[in-house]
């Protein structure tokens, strides 16, 4: 397995493995076309990334052949621009359009009568209603998506390595009174700096840099992030957050950390969050299943009574996207494999006292778990000291 | 009509009228329930911005009483810090979920058997899935977005004011070598004080600030948002970008300007833009179908021979998004109405001469057009002169 960071974007060769494994999964489920909407599974077979608006953008992929691409003219010169692989464009005006040059006029003629097809979870009704024939829910982009390639490791690898060194700089300018704001720009500029020194034509719809922390105050409810008013507190816990997709490629690294001091209440609920991420990293390996995973993190919780103090499953999957499938979760019955790349990170949110979670990005590997992401793990490394922790 | 600026958050009154007028039209349409999965709809009816993920957020909405919320757990408590109104939460605990546990078996508790009920034209098909009853494709919230209430005036009011200022300091900061980076940071430096000045409580997931600008070799291609190594030149055209969400109501101008000179080549087309322009301003009133005034303006260009250089429809809607319906555009046969708040922004786009657009913020009144956003608009005073145009 290739372990070295890599930061080019994909080869056609890549690029038509990819149509390839989607088209002999088409096979299997007896598919004539597929039809792609969500823009990280077009940005998958297309290296084209595009803001979803009201001129729909709609790969339609067929069991044989070159996938043909339905976009609004406008976009067609930087449509060509990032593209990779051989893809026909098929353009349409504007939306809304005359009867007769709408988008859905130039879909509907991509496919034969009595074609058998396949729409994603998410495909919108609008695309839904215009498709033609027998429509078969089926996800098997995001399905592929799963199993990561060879060059697919080497980004991710340089992601998370960039995610670490982010992680790093955000724990040493910790100070209380430290606001969102100040740290945002100072983390968040020093990836996009090394984003924009190591490709200088990343493009800035497949980039998201997300560097904030949630304060003891805030931090038992983890999905607050409209307070932009927070500050950092003498004490904890504090959890950061570096959640980044850096040209296409995601990485997720997160601890809970100290200012000064750990209260006392603190520190059994952060044990046991250690605790539970122990029993996910020793179950985490090919065969087992996902669910089974998070079952054991939270019965654990639960017999510490903990179970009230749960809001989330154990993690969730990574690769052209930072969040997204599969899942470590409860009622996932679906086995760990080879090349699925997943955050682990068991929390728990207790008001008044506040939350507790590390998370950090894994690969599977053939009979093992690869940590992808670094970073201080224990309660004495992840106190700092307030002599260190203050403005300069 | 109120024209001052307003800049806090809808009262609870405004919502229930919002949730009225879309229950009016329910009844209307014979609907025992609605289901709006759009984000921005619920931000409309909830005042709570949800980010998009795996686990849904849907708004369901009775012919009579107050809407229900299904939400992720985790979501709750940042939930009930921003919503409006009188909505009953129900949660679920996490996607994906144990048989049982799931957002679809809370979901499918709330309506009754054999209802009728409205589906979204964006509802995705795993919603669509499990919806019970005789689903209808509907887009009644979208609708009654598009009349603007007195309240949501003065939003826009507030918002086109300050992306008036904003643009103001793009043209003021504008010489030749200057970075997107360098300007993105300014401007939208800039606007982002002014809102955290006017409220310190602005919800980012409902603010978006883009402050950009295309320079001549790029502003042919008028959605070219990823190449971020661009910077102006001398000369042009150039055209100036404005377009943001200012904690939930939005705003646009935007510009074609030169600095130092005015190619040759670029006159005739400015001058063909400027005539198209103003063709627009003067049908657009109270009565008139939109599709005509896109379609005067674009048979004028082609009357002119530029019918060629066409690259998009005369304007959109704004409202709480930047960019939605209703549309000035051929097909679109919907008559003006007061209330209406949209740009007017025909477009010439020849490649080797440059990108030609102005962009005006325009509120639909009693009997005539109100400008809400100002700016020069004579080539002229839009070539910038050198001496005036250089770094400080």
């Amino acid at each position: 397995m290739n372990m070295e960071p890599i930061f080019y974007p994909p080869t056609e060769n890549e690029i038509e493995q990819r149509v390839k494994r989607v088209q002999a999964r088409m096979l299997e489920e007896g598919l004539d076309h597929y039809v792609a909407f969500c823009p990280d599974n077009i940005f998958y077979l297309t290296n084209f990334a595009n803001a979803v608006h009201e001129r729909p953008f709609i790969l339609v992929i067929p069991s044989k052949g070159i996938p043909q691409f339905v976009v609004p003219q406008l976009e067609i010169p930087h449509v060509k621009a990032r593209m990779v692989g051989d893809i026909e464009l098929i353009s349409y005006f504007e939306f809304p359009a005359p009867r007769g040059q709408a988008w859905s006029d130039r879909f509907k003629e991509l496919f034969a009568e009595n074609e058998r097809v396949g729409v994603e979870s998410i495909c919108p009704l609008q695309i839904y209603t215009e498709t033609p024939g027998e429509r078969v829910r089926s996800d098997i982009i995001d399905d592929i998506r799963m199993i990561k390639s060879e060059y697919e490791i080497g980004r991710l690898i340089y992601s998370c390595e960039l995610a670490t060194k982010a992680h790093d700089l955000l724990l040493k300018s910790a100070y209380p009174g430290m606001s969102l704001t100040e740290m945002a720009t100072k983390v968040r500029g020093f990836v996009m700096n090394q984003l924009a020194k190591d490709n200088k034509k990343i493009n800035p719809l497949a980039t998201r840099v997300t560097a904030v922390f949630q304060p003891p105050s805030v931090s038992h409810d983890p999905h607050n992030f409209t307070n932009i008013d927070m500050v950092m507190e003498e004490g904890g816990p504090h959890v950061s957050i570096i959640n980044a997709v850096m040209n296409g490629y995601g990485a997720e690294v997160e601890r809970t950390f100290f200012l000064g001091k750990v209260p006392e209440k603190a520190k059994k609920p952060f044990e046991i969050m250690m605790e539970g991420r122990r029993i996910a990293f020793e179950m985490a390996k090919p065969g087992v299943l996902m669910s089974e995973v998070d079952l054991s993190v939270n019965n654990f919780f639960r017999k510490q009574g903990m179970g009230d103090y749960l809001l989330h499953r154990t993690g969730h999957g990574m690769g052209v996207t930072a969040h997204e499938a599969p899942f470590f979760a409860e009622g996932y019955d679906r086995p760990l494999e080879k090349g699925m790349c997943l955050t682990i990170e068991p929390g728990l949110y207790i008001e008044g006292v506040g939350g507790f979670r590390h998370s950090d990005t894994v690969l599977i590997g053939e009979t093992n778990l690869i940590m992808l992401t670094d970073g201080p793990v224990d309660i004495d490394e992840l106190t700092i000291p307030l002599h260190k922790a203050t403005a300069v």
